[in-house]
């Protein structure tokens, strides 16, 4: 495994390997990884001959006020193990060599990107469409791997392939837990003893969401609520939003009459959490 | 020359030229060809061992009210004139083939694309960065080709270009003039008789510019004065704008102390004719 910090570099790796006819996987991640990041890299290097894992925390997806100077990092064991799950290259590169001075461009999908994390972090979005569309122009994958945690973001990803004709398969890959069902995420070293306990709120409030379809309730104002009382009986949570969505479009769902995306965004002490479930009624 | 009007065959076609390790030159289009056309396309076919010429009337760079309805076409003879000047395929999609239903994405290059067409024009280059991305994407070049005429539109693409990562190389070709120094336009086809003879006052407001710069003026505003009255002498004729800006970044230049751009836009009669040069002092 070989770490590339230059773009140019990558670029020349990646078109010898095209010249073999070797199929490419890309593995975007911001580092600090966990079980969820090897299963999008196990994945990858399953169904591709050569898989690219990149190590960015990039700047462009924070708001003001967010964590990006505090996003936790650990490079050296993150190659350590990137090593023993089999990818080929790590491109880690410097902010400045990603971002000239300058940069000008916004990329922004409409409408999926405007509710849940998209309207709580304004400009998020736009921020992560403008790093994919580098990474892919650099790396030019045949397939991209993306968790399901981040639901929002895999669907908008989805449609900005499809709207700009990329050439690009993009594969969602289902949420890794704790033992006790926690998301895993790497926000979660941010929380403290007492904090991990409450963290375990998101996950139980599906079985809330299980029982009260299961009595029959078919209004998802009805169920945010019974989603809502039961996260708030935590001790230091407070609920940025809970939504009933369309699991495609992202548009709100009022009276439930079809499978449908609940996601959650809560914050435990100071630490956002996310997660999500599809239901099936 | 083959006429190919789906993305799939597209795409199928320029992979076998990949991996035959043939370079590709893209010239996008609107159509009703003309000598500035032509000029990018043989450039293109000096350049690059197969040679893509699109022909789109790309609706999302028109505005409310604008002449997408009317635009000039006649994919007939650019066909017989794109065989003799050496095109090796067309890329003629519907509106439904690049553009599925529900289309999303919006790219925008800040700044560049904020003053002068795009002023006037809102949403123009949007609709320019959108449809050049999807180009980009499904062809893959490794030159694209672009007329001076539009110099705004060649500035946004080449921004575009490398705050993204594409690996293209963007040409920017000359104006080409008709022999009174019209510069050569689609839209010229709007011109009656009368107004043809209008149209020239872009092309010879140049002439204006060079004299008072000579006469040692370096106020913007007093050149912008003399162009003013200049094509105001004019028979039907309006001026949307007249800018003197940085030739890289767009930005007004007010006192002038290096070579600048001075770009037009005027209407002429219904007819919106623009024209550029570049001034060295």
């Amino acid at each position: 495994m070989k770490i590339f910090t230059k773009i140019a570099e990558s670029r020349a790796k990646i078109r010898k390997l095209k010249d073999q006819k070797r199929s490419i996987g890309l593995v975007p991640t911001m580092g600090f990884l966990h079980e969820g990041h090897f299963s999008l890299i196990k994945q990858s290097v399953k169904e591709n001959d050569f898989t690219v894992v990149t190590v960015f925390i990039n700047p462009l997806q924070f708001g003001e006020g967010e964590d990006f100077e505090l996003y936790p990092t650990d490079f050296k064991k993150d190659c350590e193990l990137l090593e023993k799950v089999g990818a080929d290259m790590v491109f880690h590169p410097s902010i400045k060599e990603l971002y000239l001075e300058n940069f000008l461009t916004k990329v922004s999908v409409k409408k999926i990107t405007e509710k849940m994390c998209g309207q709580r972090r304004p400009g998020h979005f736009d921020g992560v469409c403008a790093v994919i569309i580098k990474l892919f122009n650099i790396f030019n994958p045949d397939n991209a791997y993306f968790g399901k945690k981040d639901y929002q973001q895999l669907q908008a990803i989805k449609k900005l392939v499809i709207d700009l004709n990329y050439d690009i398969n993009i594969v969602g890959m289902p949420i890794i837990r704790e033992r006790d069902g926690l998301a895993m995420s790497s926000r979660n070293a941010y929380l403290k003893d007492n904090e991990r306990d409450s963290a375990i709120c998101l996950y139980k409030s599906f079985n809330i969401v299980g029982k009260l379809l299961s009595q029959g309730y078919r209004n998802s104002e009805d169920i945010e609520k019974g989603v809502s009382f039961f996260i708030q009986s935590f001790e230091n949570v407070k609920i940025d939003y809970i939504a009933i969505v369309d699991k495609e479009t992202l548009e709100e769902i009022f009276c439930i009459d079809k499978s449908f995306l609940l996601a959650l965004a809560v914050f435990i002490g100071k630490t956002r959490l996310i997660d999500n479930k599809i239901f099936e009624v």
